[in-house]
């Protein structure tokens, strides 16, 4: 099974740059050790269970509380597929073995 | 604490209509025990901890895999804010007590 | 056509508290005459085409760059369906046919 | 300004792999001309104005009614910010910065 994990978490009471804060969030998704890749929106995260990015997300809020954020939102999107893996490669090169290269 | 979590949850393997399959969801939502709305979108569930929320994720996934769905998609919206409850009503009430009645 | 629009939209760079500013975004939407629904996390409006529902969109941004918002982040799910209509009622009650009542 | 506009768009009513529509929607999207990248859940495109992005919006719904999809289903999340240009690299920048080398 392959779960893509799609997820932002910021707080809301801190003012207009969150980078800071994200980047404390980043720092504990990469701790995980599961493949996982930056954008500039989110963070996409590859386990292979369910259970295990669920786990990610408690991680990323706890960090925050740590931080004392009060208030924190959190934009999430999971695509789970049995019998796939690898998909954070294989998604895109899915794309582009149709169309050619995009820029990624 | 005040978790609410704005979670839809369904196939995309199984063709157009989807209510049947998230029929089920929500019966594991409505079985859960915590305050909750169903909306035209998605269904809202107020928890006192990230923990419990998470927990209701797994449990929708549960179904839909034991309804044989092979491939499913999730949308979340996490707010969490510490020091408030019953948001579920309250923020509705925050904003008609700004500027009126609105259709809810 | 029937075109479901869930809306999220509110500046990150004015504290914790955002009714005051949501509130101002959802005037706008009430003032368009769309049908719509105002949630615990987001507004859900119906239209008859894609564009109108876009021309919202744009209209709940401007709003609060009127109200000097300098960083705006906005969350929205479409669902697009043709031939039906009235499904921001008949989703709820689809559901309810199934499972019994719920909480909405 | 920068507007950043994150996009998932795809038809629920045509079975499993969704490559070859999702493939279809990139092609608009790379001929749109604006910076963009493709990742595994969804692309990010950077405009100036939010009507550039809303109308992107429109033209990925149109390939897709073309090629007959009867429901559709698209998740959007926006980021957008006065004062600041070239996001698109700047964000995961900021945050290297921060905790050093992350996967991108």
């Amino acid at each position: 099974m392959s779960v893509l994990l799609n997820i932002a978490m910021f707080p809301t009471d801190h003012g207009e740059s969150k980078s800071e804060y994200v980047s404390q969030v980043i720092k504990v998704i990469r701790e995980c050790g599961y493949p996982y890749q930056l954008t500039p929106m989110a963070t996409i995260i590859e386990t292979e269970e369910l259970s295990q990015a669920l786990a990610i997300i408690q991680k990323c809020y706890d960090v925050l509380e740590d931080l004392d954020c009060n208030r924190v939102y959190s934009i999430i999107t999971f695509d789970i597929r049995k019998g796939h893996d690898n998909r954070l490669k294989s998604k895109v090169e899915s794309i582009e073995s149709k169309i050619g290269e995009v820029s990624k």
